[in-house]
């Protein structure tokens, strides 16, 4: 076993502190990865404070997961010492489902295994995630990072990055779609980035005439403030696709009208309670609504490639990891561009 | 102006009753039709007791209406006297929109022009509907009618069929598609033919175990009850198309649950307040919501061949016009197996 070094919540309420805990050694198919960066996904938070409903404590959040290959298993042929890694929501799946055949393991029919506050297979152990100094991981769900990239503003690619790279490739956005990003935050920031390197004429939604000029600065080509109603009538049955990146309760029905015909808002975001959609919005148009959620394993390292060759990463506010729980209290009040990143050498 | 005898309703209230109006002398390229049979369509019970807050009196309700050509314009070059013929939902559209030009006038940007209860383009006249012995189109919003089908089941495929028929087609359903169609009323028993014609495993979800027998005599080759958990938990994840037909009030989420990856519940029903959708069961597995409603003239036209390919009608009950009343009551209690269908002739 690995003794390792990582921050752990041990109840809903109280601070984050210093844990220590053992990584399986490596078996023939692992990979052991020294962590260099982490970044802080809205998820952390929640399950940090138990609001799923489904945190066995104590937790040690973090999944996505930049950092460098320390030692192989026999069987691993993916991956050398010294090579750049990554790793993002989950460690495993079934590999036997059609949907885990097909590369989709996030939609595992058996459900697939998180990075952290999961079971492994064997119902046993307990995964424990990327605040943490080293992680044990099958080479079958670790990414190649690009060395090209700064890995800081890599690190978020691993969640909010695939999560809205995805269901924009699933919808073929290119040359001459018309999209809108609704919310700017972590993941809305990389949706207008994803867009506008698509080629897409990209527009951002949002309830905050503050988030104009970044908007901008990040790629998109316009601004709607979701409650001008001159402005979305200009807008009305206009889009092709909106990328809805949006947690809080909100009124899917403003944001649907804006659809023409065919369009599709997929919902990225996970407001807490049912959301209330008027079927005639739906039928007027031929309009959907399409769930999405992170990304297949092969589509994550199609990502990461695709970022090394337009320059993507994430904008991110570098923290040292005795500095989280701060974080966690700012990135509860939305108040980050866009995104934290604990920069790993800091637990030492 | 032409002298034409119809039914009408005169307020929200009272029954339909004997009205005399005029239709317009046929133009250039209008058709005039003598009306043999006019399908019973639960919109028509809507408008006419005013339930959608937009009814104008005296309306003429029925949009599901089929005839024989008495006379033609002079530029008409698609009818003869003779000829038989149906018109649906619409009989105008812009005509200069992105979706009237793509043939998809169902959803002009500009709006249809309703077969009844809506106004003429002129902004001055002001439609009437089937349940009258004739009726003044333009060809363009005119179809064939299959000289080989029972023309009484032929009317309730002009909105019933074409509803039901065109998400189907959208959504590629054919052999090798698990189909659920949800709700056993005009619409649903026109989507359990439609899609066993088309070669998909059909299975018919309802609340009512006695529409057991005769979805499986109209194609159905299961039958799950929607409160039966057991049998819910076996079909988890199973379908790739839901054809939701059901204009209650419902729980949308029973049914989203059993959509596999990439799964879409296409919603042809109207419930009245809005439906509540727990964003979770969309995510987990890329799941749609998608709203349609009928069709343009151009695939109206390919269902009515189609129809007469595979011989598929409604399942109908003829009426004379003196018991519409009776039949709107009963329709109001979905007492009809599963349309009623107005034999025209009963009128003189």
């Amino acid at each position: 076993m690995l003794p390792t070094k990582g921050y752990a919540a041990h109840n809903d309420h109280d601070p984050l502190v210093p844990f220590e805990f053992s990584r399986r050694d490596p078996g023939p198919h692992d990979v052991l990865i020294e962590i260099l960066y982490c970044g802080v996904c809205h998820s952390d938070l929640h399950q940090i404070r138990n609001e799923w409903h489904e945190t066995i404590y104590p937790i040690v959040p973090g999944h996505e997961i930049v950092g460098r290959v320390v030692r192989t298993g026999n069987a691993v042929t993916r991956f050398k010492p010294g090579d750049l890694a990554g790793v993002g929501v989950f460690v495993d799946s079934c590999r036997e489902c059609e949907n885990c055949r097909q590369g989709l393991e996030q939609y595992c029919e058996h459900g697939m295994i998180g990075t952290y506050n999961s079971w492994e297979k064997d119902g046993k152990h307990y995964t424990f995630g990327g605040y943490s100094n080293q992680i044990v991981v099958d080479e079958h769900y670790v990414l190649h990072i690009p060395e090209k990239l700064d890995l800081k503003g890599v690190a978020p690619l691993l969640c909010a990055g695939i999560t809205t790279y995805s269901p924009l490739r699933y919808l073929k956005v290119g040359k001459g779609t018309r999209v809108a990003i609704a919310g700017l935050g972590g993941l809305g920031h990389m949706g207008v980035k994803w867009a506008a390197a698509m080629g897409a004429e990209v527009t951002l939604l949002s309830s905050s005439p503050s988030k104009e000029a970044d908007a901008r600065r990040l790629g998109a080509h316009e601004f709607v403030l979701i409650s001008d109603e001159q402005a979305l009538k200009k807008r009305k049955a206009y889009f092709d696709v909106i990328l809805n990146t949006i947690s809080a309760p909100h009124d899917y029905n403003r944001y649907l009208k804006l659809l023409r015909l065919n369009g599709t808002m997929a919902v990225v975001g996970l407001p807490p309670a049912p959301q209330q959609v008027e079927v005639f919005n739906l039928t007027s148009f031929r309009r959907s609504i399409m769930g999405s959620q992170i990304g297949g394993i092969r589509e994550t390292q199609e990502m990461l490639d695709y970022a090394a060759e337009k320059q993507i990463t994430a904008d991110v506010e570098v923290i040292a990891i005795h500095e989280i729980n701060t974080a966690l209290d700012r990135l509860a009040r939305n108040d980050v561009k866009y995104r934290f990143v604990i920069d790993m050498s800091t637990l030492s």
